[in-house]
């Protein structure tokens, strides 16, 4: 049987090289250079958990025309084989005389040049996954060409989501969703925040996650002070605010979402920060539309959080896209700017300093439609859930 | 509350400082220059899921002499600041004008100018995890300093575990040990190999596993050609052979082994793979011991496969690494040559093509003592397990 990533054709991966290939006409690239498992991933179908091994580097080549060819280490190749791809070279890695280096670089200089450049993702929000030495030994083999950034129309490609891929997100939005449901049945003052969150992985694995490959937690009284860390061995007191954001995994595509919740009571301070930063979130859903920007995104939910005390964001950002990977380009701030189109799936993340070492942060994660938003997170309550 | 790595002291990361240290003279920097996850949590004790979006850099610079200094994106603060640094500067991030590159080059900058070296992570195994474009213009702005390679002795100074190491690496070898025990009394013929690999998952969460980040799934009739992919929705049938490979994590740290399944009979070709490579093994524990290398137990694992009918292997290498991350420095190669040392964690991982399309792995994970091997993970039982 193939092992090409479920709910894809090869007509998918064809669709999404033909586009690739259309930016390459117009950037005037003779081959794209791939090296992570997202964007490999997104014109093979090729999935694998074996990323998490950082040994051995993998390549992709996307010529001008015809298919991508996968230059990667032999403990792949029958997986790889059973993609729509018709080349596939290998090597036996890990080799640290020659990592797969001279080989790639034949396969780009057999290419015709035509441009040469070679379009490789070296820019904001990208890295190579592949030892530097051997990025600047390929850029000296490759014989009259050079390597040039197209990280913004990767991510711009990937950006804009099928319906196989949109329908995938929100699967994994209605697992996550399920775990935060099942929540206030079983977390309880005197737990720590690692049985809480066990319990609630567990709870999304039964429910159908493949994985749940981001699951942190905050916790503190009558509030937090961070969203990225835990989750730690703290005991949940009376009166303490607890913050969890889940990335569940279907079918290789991620929610990011967070949920808030409050153990006993919670004083009128933080019940209002939440409720203006769901206020936040509905601002931003009256403007994520085709042709806004997620600087407008950002700015209306701002200035309803700035009205509402707001003393900072440490978060750096408003929200952010959303697929293959848990954080995507583009990002909801001040500058960004980046034109919606419908086919984005983005998170809206309204956050705020409330109070010295207090956070108060929501998160939604939407579909933009030409009709305008959809959500795929199933909305969070409109106040407060007190865990009594 | 401090959110350092449990179980280390702040003078653990202060030993693991001084050696990196020894070793910056040794090899003339004024600076050590790192971005990975790994490599700043070895020194600081900044353990979060975090990294999981690939979205912000991060940056940490040690010094010849004192504390390493952090250079991380503002939503980061609340967390570093409990671990030991005294310095951590931080910038709004995501900023695609200038994403902390100014700022860490500054650092870089106000530091002393004894040998004119920078290291950093350039080669084998490695990869800078920042945008490469961003690494070249940090180049540039460092003055009358260059960056030169250290991905050998970043790896040989993680390579040697501490004795709260090596216990988190053996609690994560029970706990895979426990879902493997677990499995033929809930795997069955007829289920898929998603089914069964979530139920696995589930029992080491309820065992005390924090994450199963790696768990891999191979069948077919009498055996299975790949052992990086799955699991797939392919259902066990009678006669079937099922390889699951297991990277479960306990506070940070990995196990890395996999166990062979047959369902209701097998096949005595494939019966006589499994004894081959479980002695394949006995041979390998029999010379992994300090001063012995990577090479010998290549050697001593490969001649009993080689006699056994191997065909070829697949897999690049027979054995690697094992820590903080699934794989680690070295690999058990022809060419290796690595010195086995009191304190290194490796896998032993024989493999060999039995028959065309037909591959037998092993895996146990061991600590060198001075007294020879340690297994860490329970050993695979001698002959193939046949679940009826």
């Amino acid at each position: 049987m193939s092992i090409l990533e479920s709910g894809f054709t090869a007509e998918d991966f064809e669709t999404r090289t033909a586009r690739m290939q259309k930016v390459m006409q117009e950037k005037k690239l003779d081959a794209v250079f791939l090296t992570t498992e997202a964007n490999v991933r997104y014109f093979t179908g090729f999935y694998t958990q074996f990323w998490e091994s950082p040994t051995r580097p993998w390549f992709l080549v996307i010529p001008l025309t015809g298919k991508p060819v996968a230059v990667i280490p032999g403990i792949g190749e029958s997986g790889m084989r059973s993609t729509w791809l018709d080349h596939v070279l290998t090597w036996s890695s890990p080799n640290p005389e020659d990592d797969g280096i001279s080989l790639v670089a034949g396969v780009v200089n057999s290419l015709p040049t035509r441009f040469g450049r070679i379009g490789a993702t070296l820019g904001q929000e990208s890295y190579l996954r592949m030892p530097t030495a051997d990025y600047l030994k390929l850029a000296s083999l490759v014989d009259g060409k050079e390597f040039v950034d197209i990280a913004y129309e990767m991510h711009h490609l990937r950006a804009i989501k099928s319906p196989a891929e949109i329908a995938k997100i929100k699967r994994a939005c209605e697992i996550a969703g399920h775990g935060f449901d099942m929540l206030p049945t079983h977390a309880k003052i005197g737990q720590t925040e690692q049985e809480i969150c066990r319990q609630m992985r567990i709870n999304m694995l039964n429910h159908g996650a493949e994985f749940v490959k981001y699951l942190i937690s905050g916790s503190g009284p009558d509030g937090y002070d961070s969203i990225i860390m835990g989750p730690t061995p703290r005991r949940i007191e009376e009166g303490d605010v607890l913050i969890i954001d889940v990335g569940a995994v279907h079918d290789g595509y991620f929610s990011d979402f967070d949920r808030n919740f409050a153990f006993g009571h919670c004083s009128d301070e933080t019940q209002r920060a939440y409720d203006c930063v769901y206020e936040a979130t509905e601002a931003g859903l009256k403007v994520a539309r085709p042709g806004a920007t997620t600087t407008d995104i950002y700015n209306a939910m701002w200035s309803v959080m700035e009205e509402g005390g707001a003393l900072g964001s440490g978060v750096g950002r408003l929200g952010h896209g959303l697929g293959s990977q848990l954080t995507e380009w583009p990002s909801n701030t001040a500058t960004d700017n980046t034109t919606l189109e419908a086919g984005m799936v983005i998170t809206l993340e309204p956050g705020m300093v409330y109070a010295p070492g207090k956070e108060m942060v929501h998160e939604e994660n939407i579909v933009i439609t030409e009709d305008g938003p959809e959500l795929l997170s199933p909305r969070a309550a409109e106040h407060m859930v007190i865990i009594k």
